[in-house]
């Protein structure tokens, strides 16, 4: 037992066994599928199902006690364990680290539910994770560690194509790539850091995305953060959506463009606001804008669904806009052959200009990218911030992301590309339409690989997250501030490496664990249902029984 | 021929001679030096020497001549050339994305020089670097590569400590967690990116620098980028070095705290600042500030000078400000157990309440860390933007630095961390010295691992540049808009992968050069002169003869 994290045990098995774990073998050939938006046809309008109103009711009570019998505490706590407050107040003139509401909220709500988050793992987060375990003597206090760990199901990293491993063609290029270039470019790009991989790397990138070049950056949240500032200034207009990622809206406000913001996915909404925005011009001044980018995500993280790129590109021809599109969570996660958002609603990456995605997820290594035109991309080599200041990708994950593209494309280990695509629009399909036949409320895009599944109420967050672990599957637990204060949610990230009996498990589980919890708040209006215009609540024996032919049709029942 | 850069060309010689390539082998125990600042007294005024006002005067002539031909053929080629400058009109309603100033200064100086840049190399960037060769067929266009590299001497990367190897006990560290890990964590810390090695990585790097805890991050540039706004808001004040690194300069504006700046290095003003601020309080209501933070660097990768660290203490206390420090270039490089500008000054390091560095110097890593109290790293935990929201420190990165950082500190490889250490002290002082001697001027502190030899004018810069290619020498050219405008610049970065005799050769080369080229402008008030008040212009081979001995004296003479 310790306090730290421990060194992660010694594993015995045998490679394949080990090899299996990370990536599960496809059990048939039935389970693939291809997935694409048809072309022409109008983006449906996904559905949010809404629980009885008590629910909401009983999430706002449920804070409320939280909040008053914290704020009753802190006041006794303040006079009877000055101690345990030292941290919070001023002392000796110097002003404290944490303040006001923040650490109210930490200590009082946070704390109590704090074993749902940021679980340590060790390993390859594959087909299976292995979690440490993990106890806390005095409910509230610090954890100690008992030096096992559980290897649970994984539908919590963003492994979408199953790259997660440590075996596999993909190691191998990493491994011989350190044996040759080290682990560091000791240098920034536009100093000595650039090497022929990366040029290798940005050919590879711009090539599958369809683009004339591209660029990559060491971090993912710094290839937006740092973007805007290298592309507009106070002249011009940034139009975001709401739910944009934090990246894309500090990156905006980084740069001192004006930012409009219109409602999610709402293109009545965006269209008025840019009609309004033209004809007024700057503020002040009221001079036209000097430029006009509409910035939006391919496929939103915590709700799982997508933008509606065939209205959008229309619509920045007619107002004549640049286009930015945010492909973290659907560059090789849709499209048949793993190009993203523009392969699956067929849209020429050319009417974009701007394609931004990160290589943690699809591809298994870390940082982020830029395709674009050549003379875009030009100008960023001379002055985009995480090209100047921040330091070259690493050669192993250089390797990584190269070795894993030509998997997708088919020029390395040719038909694994095409298996790990079309197992991920299969898994996405069969898990999400069995959870709605379950009778849960989930969000988003029928193709979408994120699945948020509704909890509401906060203390369903633990209950869920705790059953859960003990059954041997990991998911992600998000709670506000990260979402609206009545949404907390399960999000389940399907993968590649899971297998249609895995799926099926994690159903089986997610029926015990919604009855238990009652959770299934579904009312049918966004499908999974049994009787047209009844409740979902099919039992899992007929759910298994029928899912693989209907998860097949072209839109889930 | 191509207009791409080449694969990287096959390398068949023997394992020991490339990693002697890599790393140079101690050629005589006379060739150590431990440095440390003497505790208790001043820090001497780095004496930056002016060269004759001619040189300033031709400087600006020279810029001028540039930009008045620039215009002309500008409001020619417009007219003649229309089709050159598409890109740099509207077009169709869209605006260009490149504008004024920006792309005249790139369009009409930079790229008359852009070979003095950003030259793709291969391999780890050790000893020697290897530069693929690059020629333009018409002057200022497009490069073509011949398929060929040159094997340079390498004074251009940040390998202090000389770590970046592809061979060695730390790429040994780094293969084998590759082959258990994988490359990518597929998520970010604060969700399932957690492993074991972050954890051991954090406290090896938390018990190296003298800390508490520390927190890692992927992006060096992120590390402080992101860093202020968990700290600060508009209620605090940060003063700031002028000559901090951008990557500070955008942190804090981002932060919403209120900026002012001092003068580098001028503890003086920064006194006058504090009381004045503490007097005055915050803008408007002149409430006292919540909390008031300074900000420097330990060692300043332009100048090679340091902060006033027992000063900075000293006023942090007296006047109740907290202290953060960037460490990007000092730790490992600095100090006698290489535990940076504390180690180097004997300051406690409880004495600083924030430090900062990065892994991509020193180390031969990528990423950047931040150590403090244990509340502090607990607090950036939970709402530091690079932890929440950028992927995890890729695995064989972690096994890089935590190799390092013990072969430092003498568990692993024991013997072999203080001879890095006092290679570079050695190297540091006797490239300074000889370089003084020969008669350039130099700026900076005495044991600065960073050399900038001054060329003041911009016509100096490709001269240099490519005459030290043709050598087979690899140094970093820096100029305006990096420098302020007449302050054009060779920056050498000593690492301790170099030999003494290595560093002879540099003298030889450097010496020729600057005869050639007219650089030898020192007056001697820097140091260097071999009859005291008169300029030093030493002969090359009086410098070898005497440098050893005189670079060992405590003070350079």
């Amino acid at each position: 037992m310790s306090k730290l994290i421990p060194n992660a045990p010694h594993d015995t098995r045998s490679h394949e066994v080990l090899a299996e774990l990370e990536y599960g073998k496809l059990t048939s050939n039935d389970y693939l599928y291809v997935s694409k938006h048809p072309v022409g046809e109008a983006l449906p309008e996904p559905i949010d199902d809404e629980p009885q109103y008590i629910i909401y009711i009983a999430t706002y009570v449920n804070y409320l006690i939280l909040i008053i019998i914290g704020h009753i505490r802190d006041a006794f706590g303040k006079i009877f364990k000055p101690q345990d407050y030292k941290d919070l107040v001023e002392e000796n003139g110097y002003a404290p680290w944490y303040d006001g509401f923040e650490n109210f909220y930490v200590r009082r709500l946070k704390l109590r539910i704090d074993d749902c988050f940021a679980r340590p793992i060790h390993g390859a987060p594959g087909r299976y994770i292995k979690c440490f375990d993990r106890v806390r003597a005095d409910k509230n206090g610090e954890y100690t560690y008992t030096g096992t760990s559980t290897e649970c199901l994984n539908l919590s990293s963003y492994n979408y194509l199953g790259f997660a491993q440590s075996q596999g063609v993909c190691t191998d290029y990493a491994l011989n790539t350190t044996d040759a270039y080290g682990t560091s470019g000791c240098s920034a790009r536009s100093i000595t850091g650039s090497t022929d991989l990366h040029r290798q790397c940005e050919e590879v990138i711009a090539g599958f995305v369809g683009k004339e070049a591209s660029i990559i950056v060491s971090q993912g949240y710094g290839t937006n953060a740092n973007l805007f500032a290298s592309l507009v200034d106070s002249k011009c207009l940034v139009i975001s959506d709401e739910l944009n990622h934090a990246s894309i809206r500090f990156g905006v406000r980084m740069s001192g463009a004006v930012v409009k913001v219109f409602k999610h996915n709402d293109m009545d909404a965006l269209e008025r606001l840019l009609k309004q925005q033209i004809s007024q011009g700057q503020p002040k001044s009221h001079r036209p804008w000097k430029k006009i980018i509409i910035a939006v995500e391919g496929l939103y993280s915590m709700e799982g669904n997508m933008c509606n790129l065939p209205k959008l590109v229309e619509l920045k021809y007619k107002y004549k806009c640049y286009l930015f599109v945010d492909e973290a969570h659907s560059i090789g996660a849709l499209g048949p052959s793993g190009r993203g958002i523009c392969d699956y609603f067929s849209v020429p990456p050319s009417d974009i200009d701007l394609l931004m995605g990160t290589l943690t997820k699809s591809f298994g290594a870390t940082g982020g990218y830029i395709a674009a035109d050549k003379q875009i991309i030009d100008k960023l080599r001379l002055n985009y911030l995480s090209n100047s200041y921040s330091e070259s990708v690493p050669p192993p994950v250089l390797a990584q992301i190269i070795s894993s593209l030509r998997v997708i494309e088919g020029s390395l280990n040719p038909g694994e590309g095409q298996e790990r695509l079309q197992r991920i629009a299969f898994n996405s399909r069969y898990l999400r339409l069995g959870l709605k036949k379950l009778g849960f409320i989930v969000y988003g895009a029928d193709d979408s690989p994120v699945i948020p599944l509704l909890l509401f109420l906060p203390a369903k967050m633990p209950v869920v997250s705790r059953i859960l672990y003990d059954m041997k599957i990991a998911v992600v637990i998000v709670g506000y501030p990260a979402t609206p204060l009545t949404s907390s949610r399960v999000r389940l990230c399907v993968s590649s490496a899971l297998t249609k009996e895995d799926l099926d498990y994690v159903l089986e589980k997610f029926s015990y664990i919604g009855d238990l919890a009652f959770l299934k708040y579904s009312s049918g209006i966004a499908g999974g249902c049994k009787v047209p215009g009844e409740a979902p609540r099919w039992a899992i024996e007929d759910v298994i029984a029928t899912n693989v032919e209907d998860s097949k049709k072209p839109k889930l029942p």
